[in-house]
């Protein structure tokens, strides 16, 4: 094996072990947040909260940059997540 | 501080603690994507390459089952990382 193919093989084990803990830290996070959308369910409140996902934001940010990370890419990130948890207390409000 | 309350924050402590394994994990995801772009430049190689991407988007499916998270939530969750990786291979190739 070339010293390429040996170093390229190494990288993409570790891409796969923090893809595993990107997968599993999702879907921890989505437990919580279903948790969230029934409590406000229960209290007759909207799911989205602009001032809690201001606060998201600014934060992530923040950490984006300690973590060597592109800020917009991480805002960018969140919106992903938060559009993917409004799809699924979609799903079950309806389910 | 209402029962309600209570629980919506403890929730929210949880989501900016996971958040923060997010964002630190995709830091290091993004060096070794970094660094396999470094190499395969060396190699003269392509950036993306297919069966890798197959790949990584069956073995995803796969765990987002086991991480009870959707599969195709995992699929596009993958490929916006993706289509990040090869818009930073494009700026430090021409930085």
């Amino acid at each position: 094996m070339s010293d390429f193919q040996r170093k390229l093989i190494e990288h993409r084990r570790s891409i796969d072990r923090l893809d595993t803990i990107l997968i599993y830290t999702l879907g921890e996070r989505f437990k919580h947040t279903e948790n969230i959308g029934k409590l406000k369910a229960e209290a007759n409140l909207q799911v989205s909260d602009h001032g809690r996902e201001q606060f998201q934001i600014e934060r992530l940010r923040k950490l984006a940059i300690d973590a060597n990370l592109d800020s917009e890419f991480a805002e960018r990130l969140l919106k992903f997540i938060i559009s993917e948890v409004i799809e699924n207390h979609k799903k079950w409000q309806t389910g």
